[in-house]
């Protein structure tokens, strides 16, 4: 299973031509038809294409399982835009809530997923990801990623069952995970852009081709190659955030004016090639937009986990012409989006406030710097917030004392928001930011299946192509829960580097 | 380009495999390399795919424009689900609407399908289809069209503004097309499936696999068959509402319990082709479900039609276990097929129930064969009715008076719905159904241009290749107004058959 046999290269070109250009053969057919096989560089048993969560997870456990494996990675970098996400892993029944008396299971966690989801979840697949958290849980920590030593809370889910990487990034996991699989013998391609499937005669998907030293997003950069997947190719290649036109078609609404959390490679070529050979869609309009990000930086930022960490689950966020809250905190994501979202004036968005006390910010990691960089604003005073913002300073004090009374109380009469995280701000200075979505999650993507087939628009696995992650479509229906992107992509991951490794010999 | 040449049919099996087989040719090329051209057994400007509003539509204007044209149906009847549709017809600025003193334009009605749209509504494609409607309607009157001599209002729509054919049926409007086509040279083929794609070496769409004598549903029925399209395919092979593994895949919650009102052959085939060879999918989970249904009987049926003209202009609809008012009976359809889902108790739907008044009924041309099959029920009291359906009396009868006074003061406090067409409830005998929703129409399909063009997963044309109808996505956002279906498929019908027949002629 190890063997990496190289192919003759003589005359592969020829009759090399991939899925997207193969029409063309049925009317001017110009191969040569003595030919039998296609001429691979390499012959491999699993080609995994991407380098985040889901693409690293399912390398490794292919190799684990025994096959010999090349990954592919478009960008200078591996990891992906895992690699910039928060860091945050929604856990059920974690070590660390067992300690802190959490009771959690994966039929709770199932059941949040299914809410957010607003009947849109394929609850199969969302299965799969409750029952795998632990174990990836407990595989990526034997693989070295360190989290923190806390549990969190974040919106949607009922109980705090979020674990986060000591360094709030993905990178955090990616990093050991790519290491791991160079270690264990994974062979490890960035900036090396698969381009299209190879299919044999029976339509199963046995190789890509793939430019080798492609200089992102330079489509005629790099060097053709062709690599054969004795087992299976594992597309793990992210979501479309970032490409616009497909974005817009799906939700006009997401145009040009709206910034992303992503990387600049997440276009989507990977799942626009699958649908191009039959995959089915999925879902593709629900898009998500992240509800804790700043108008005052680009992408991701710093801010994004300032509000995760510390603004939303311990602080309270009110809109600026009333100084009131207008909206749970910790609702879910789609749920607070779309409130701020109605926050527009005279065609301009009226940016929210959140913020929290000096107690509040303790873990925010990101603090320092949004200092610095001036995304996070820091006051003495609830009157310093209110004016600095243009707030009306009496109606805000107000509700800050409300809102104090109700953690207390114990009981968020206001919003029903769970209090379990939150504390009573009144310990200054404050740190205060503006708030405003921008596009970070694509929900929809291709089919598959339990096993992580791909499937096709009538149903049926196409053979040799499993997928995971963003790239795949379904489990979170209409709104992801955060931290379950990477619950999504390390338990799919897994499975489909299991089913690839596993899945019988094409003879190429 | 009257000609219709045969061409060569001779070794034409061997070297023609179709765009779904074709990826073989990369791996094991068996065609014949010397094969310069497919042979066709017939050769036509364009092919239209379907036989409803836009396909007719399409083949008609193509013809009109000078083209020889072939229109396949893979049913045994022309007229696809259009046939069985309500006939409804929304015309911004009809003469009947001038006649009667109510102001609409092209700009109102947009205004309307936005709103309804959600957001989501490619506004360059609904452009199209309202400046299209009152040119449409004059041409399809033209083909001897009879509509009703009174305006209907719909949910949705700020004014009076439905056209219904006199049969109260899109026969009314199928019949006389067919007819026009046959009359004026279309090539018309029933029982032709259409099986595939046949492209030249440039991607080029140049023709379809068909099998003539097809009884759907068996795919292996039916004689294989090649035609050409020197100027284009145009697809308007309608929804997948029939498709229940599909149409699962994008909306859970629409599994095998929930009836459909489409004839069964709304299987989605012609769409499931063009993903498959790249078009763009566009909201494929925006799938809209009938508000005006009735659970006592299959498919479309008899109520459907009775509460758009009778029931909801012209009476009110309760819940039976409060016997009182839940919603605008006039709102657009996902806002009240949303509101009724929600009527679910101990897991079983608790039907709504819709009545009018003997004034209320008198248009209502199904009135008669409802009775007949005891899907509409007629009481003498609206204590009959109460009792009947077990509802609280007193109550149920109360806000019977409730809306009384509405409509006097030409003032819905409770709900809001538009009043124009309203009476008072006061005229026995009483007519009563009960009401549940049904999968009724796909607003998601493949993206195209205002041009009628298919769009591929990159936002280019796929050259020769045109659509229009239910099988495209994107005009109607999140929910189709009634009477537009009519709209979009004559429209983009017409468009799409001038876009094809003026296409440059490719060489086949």
């Amino acid at each position: 299973m190890q063997t990496n046999e190289m192919a003759p290269v003589q005359s592969r070109r020829r009759f090399l031509a991939g899925a997207a250009a193969a029409a063309a053969a049925v009317a001017a057919p110009s191969a040569n038809a003595a030919a039998k096989k296609v001429a691979f560089d390499k012959i491999f048993d699993v080609i995994v294409v991407g380098s985040g969560f889901a693409a690293l997870a399912a390398a490794l456990r292919a190799k684990e399982e025994g096959a010999s494996v090349l990954l592919v990675e478009k960008m200078p970098a591996f990891g992906g835009n895992s690699a910039i996400n928060g860091g945050a892993f929604a856990v059920a029944g974690s070590p660390l809530q067992e300690k802190e008396g959490i009771k959690d299971s994966p039929e709770l966690m199932l059941k949040d997923m299914i809410r957010s989801g607003r009947g849109l979840s394929h609850v199969d697949l969302l299965k799969m990801i409750v029952e795998g958290t632990r174990p990836a849980f407990d595989w990526v920590v034997k693989y070295g990623v360190k989290f923190k030593p806390f549990v969190q809370h974040f919106g949607g889910h009922s109980v705090p069952r979020i674990m986060q990487t000591l360094e709030s990034t993905g990178g955090g996991i990616t990093r050991p995970l790519t290491e791991a699989c160079a270690k264990n013998g994974v062979e490890l391609h960035k900036r090396c852009l698969m381009e299209d499937f190879v299919r044999n005669d029976s339509g199963r998907i046995i190789g890509i081709r793939a430019r080798e030293g492609y200089l992102f997003p330079n489509e005629k950069s790099g060097v053709p190659m062709t690599y054969g997947a004795r087992r299976g190719v594992v597309m793990a290649t992210g979501g479309f955030a970032r490409n616009i036109w497909f974005r817009k078609q799906q939700d006009p609404l997401l145009d040009e004016r709206l910034d992303s959390t992503n990387q600049p490679g997440a276009t989507g070529e990977g799942l626009l090639k699958m649908l191009s050979i039959g995959a089915a869609p999925v879902q593709l309009d629900q898009i998500q937009l992240g509800p804790w990000s700043s108008p005052e930086e680009k992408g991701f930022g710093l801010v994004s986990q300032f509000n995760t960490i510390a603004g939303f689950p311990m602080g309270i966020m009110v809109d600026p012409r009333t100084g009131r809250r207008f909206c749970n905190e910790l609702a879910d994501r789609k749920e607070r989006a779309d409130k701020i979202l109605t926050m527009i004036e005279n065609g301009k968005p009226v940016y929210p406030i959140c913020f929290t006390d000096s107690k509040g910010v303790e873990k925010a990691q990101t603090l320092k710097n949004g200092l610095k960089y001036n995304v996070i604003h820091k006051f003495d005073t609830l009157e310093g917030i209110a004016k600095a913002f243009g707030m009306p300073v009496a109606p805000f004090v107000k509700q800050v004392e409300e809102f104090n009374g109700y953690v207390k109380a114990k009981n968020d009469t206001q919003f029903h928001r769970p209090l379990q995280l939150a504390i009573v701000l009144d310990k200054p200075p404050f740190y205060a930011v503006k708030v405003w979505p921008k596009v970070h999650y694509c929900m929809g993507g291709a089919a598959i299946s339990p096993k992580a087939e791909v499937l096709d628009v009538m149903g049926k696995p196409i053979p040799g192509l499993f997928a995971a992650g963003e790239v795949t479509g379904g489990a979170h229906g209409a709104s992801r829960l955060g931290g379950c992107a990477i619950a999504d992509g390390l338990c799919f991951g897994r499975i489909a580097g299991e089913t690839a490794a596993h899945n019988k010999a094409a003879s190429i």
